[in-house]
């Protein structure tokens, strides 16, 4: 890269000269065909396989280094990248190639008294910036998502996969450019200057949107920091409440499911309101203990067993994100709406019931992102949801909110065709 | 309001005390159905009919005011209400009111192959802060568009409309009050202390979207300030573009009326592009000249008529507002968007043109809110589009853009429906 070499200059500089780099690329993008898009991806793709050799040597760099700087075994678990995951990377990139387009698609169209036919048409957002940390597959998801939706990519990357993502960034950049993309529409900051984070930030009018990629810490410093829009989530606290009319095997399976299939996701439930009226709450605290889950709960929850630890007020907003749960009984819906209105994170809940009015008044009244009836909580998603993909999960109410992957790259501009209307 | 008559505390501590009632009532305010909704501004609109001898002596009070402030002759107009312009703010009121309602409308909906059904659905944004200026009818327009769309409004109007701000309000929150909305959907903000614009611009989590309605530096103050996502425009430099193969006739017709129908408002043009090869230049520049517009332009428009003035390098980034008009001669359409791009502040921009392929493509690559063919741009409106009203025009790209209505006063949820599913 260019940049690379450089004179640095402050980062504010070095921001400016990326991102308008990054935006005349966008501009070509922007006008390319569908069918020219999933071939530059394609071929990225067949780049990242081809490149397989540099991409490892490159991350075997970053493993010694933080084995050397002392990262945690999940951490290096994190980083590590090895045939079959390049290869799961590779693959994930031509999914998003073939992926339908939305750039161009009329959302809708009317035409005036006058005369004037007006359309909103689907565009590119235009370039994007992507905060990460140590997973390198981000690098390629990213970037494809952003390219596939017309957007440029400027990528900033962790310090532990600094090789890798550079590794991964010019297989993809080779791909593209051997298909046409101009060189800017993804470019990784070719220095880990903290400094230039703040100033991607703060690049409004250069940097289109932000998506910060990472734990709780980067995304509340990109949201308190940023002048730029976020697309991001901070919490997701989320609950699901088993109805009085639940069935209970149903009830016990999605609990088990949306705590415990994988305790680190946003997804992952981290409070579970029993209703009052519920029969079968012990059993449902009971699989949840046996499983390995750890249960705090109020007063009425510790009643039904005496292994659920007492919880306390924190408790009710908290993202574990481990086999940790809170418990509380609730009377009836209307209790159970207010607990969420007040402790959820608006990610995502859910409620277990077989009472469809219930159902109904559930999925109206509680106000988050994504509101499940009888479904775990853990397919909170993209991929589950269709999407093929996501850039992240988004709790912000303008205008993007849940998963977010092309369409939610995509904004709209209004074309209006006439025949010489001049207004009165 | 209780808030009148509370302690004043700190900006932030009143701010959060009216938002925390704000979000109350909107709460309330989104489960009420369209018929709810519809009456409510029905009787907001009678409120502000009965108001009309309290209203008008408020402000009588302002205008007094305004004139010992020594106020211009223009801001006085704008501040002044008589009976028809009264008349007119309760109208607009019950023309908001039978606007269909978007809240629930259901934007896309899909089925998994586990049998998951996922529907994305239209909710209101929640609670919406107004900064405007002089204008006392923004309080009843802004009022009733936010709560047609199922959200609650904290209003902050001018200084020299304090009078006619809270008469207005007072008969606006009496009328909706009657038919069942809480008392807190609609509140003007009961101080004029200036500190308080700051509490609300960074009371992220608290309100959710800053509308300013104002001049450019009340907007371009929010825009730079606010930690709230905002929805606005700061400037309207639109451009019109006269294609070789434009009718002579329209293309002196739509260039007269999009400069000069009305020059004070953001879609009247600034920058008129005559393409080289347009026979007719000298027509247009010569009726312009004639209805007493002002010309600036580079050496070639110059050559045209010696009446045109020589533009400087800021008339090309310039919002006039007034009888004044920018003119270059470009070669081509290439060369007129590349003017644009470079100079368009991406809220309107038309082509005039009889090449139905120019049009096209000047409809995909003008990267702008609205993209016009043959057609004035002062039809940049809400109302002109159809949408009814407008609370504003957006040239943001996440991902309100262009007039905002009720569509663009809501976000969505996603509702997913399921029977069982637990995420492998």
């Amino acid at each position: 890269m260019n940049a690379q070499t450089a004179p640095l200059e402050t980062p504010e500089a070095l921001v400016e000269s990326l991102a308008r780099k990054g935006r005349d690329a966008q501009r070509v993008l922007a006008g390319m065909s569908d069918a020219d898009k999933t071939a530059a991806l394609v071929a990225a793709a067949a780049a990242l396989r081809a490149d397989e050799k540099a991409i490892l040597a490159a991350n075997a760099r970053d493993l010694a280094a933080g084995e050397a700087n002392g990262l945690t075994n999940a951490m290096l678990d994190r980083l590590k990248l090895d045939p079959a995951r390049l290869a799961g990377i590779a693959d994930a990139v031509e999914q998003v190639a073939r992926l339908k387009d939305p750039v161009g698609q009329v959302i809708d169209s009317s035409e005036r008294p006058n005369g004037l036919r007006l359309s909103r048409v689907r565009v590119p957002i235009g370039l994007i910036g992507i905060i990460y940390e140590s997973r390198p597959n981000v690098t390629a998801d990213a970037a494809a998502l952003c390219v596939r939706a017309g957007n440029a990519a400027l990528l900033r990357g962790g310090s532990e996969a600094v090789h890798s993502n550079r590794a991964i960034e010019a297989a993809m950049a080779r791909g593209l450019a051997s298909a046409g993309v101009p060189e800017g529409a993804v470019q990784l900051v070719p220095t880990q200057d903290r400094a230039v984070v703040g100033a991607m930030l703060t690049a409004a009018g250069l940097i289109d949107m932000i998506v910060p990629r990472g734990g709780k810490s980067l995304v509340a410093r990109v949201q308190a920091d940023a002048r730029v829009p976020v697309l991001a989530h901070l919490d997701g606290i989320c609950h699901t409440y088993i109805h009085s009319a639940a069935d209970p095997a149903m009830a016990t399976a999605l609990a088990l499911n949306a705590k415990m299939r994988r305790t680190g996701i946003c997804g992952a439930t981290e409070t579970l309101l029993l209703d009052a009226q519920f029969p079968a709450s012990h059993d449902v605290v009971s699989a949840l203990l046996d499983s390995g889950c750890e249960l705090r709960g109020d007063a009425r929850a510790r009643a039904l067993d005496p292994r659920i630890l007492p919880a306390s007020a924190n408790d009710w907003d908290t993202e574990y994100l481990d086999a940790i749960l809170s418990v509380a009984v609730v009377d009836g819906l209307d209790a159970a709406l207010a607990h969420i209105a007040r402790h959820s994170s608006h990610h995502t809940d859910a409620i277990v019931t077989g009472d469809d009015a219930a159902a109904e008044r559930f999925l109206n009244e509680v106000d988050s992102a994504i509101v499940m009836v009888n479904a775990s909580t853990q397919f909170a998603d993209g991929g589950e949801f269709g999407l093929g993909a996501e850039i992240g999960i988004a709790t912000g109410r303008l205008h993007a909110r849940g998963p977010v992957a092309l369409e939610g790259l995509t904004t709209y501009k209004w074309q209006v065709r006439g025949s010489g209307q001049t207004r009165p």
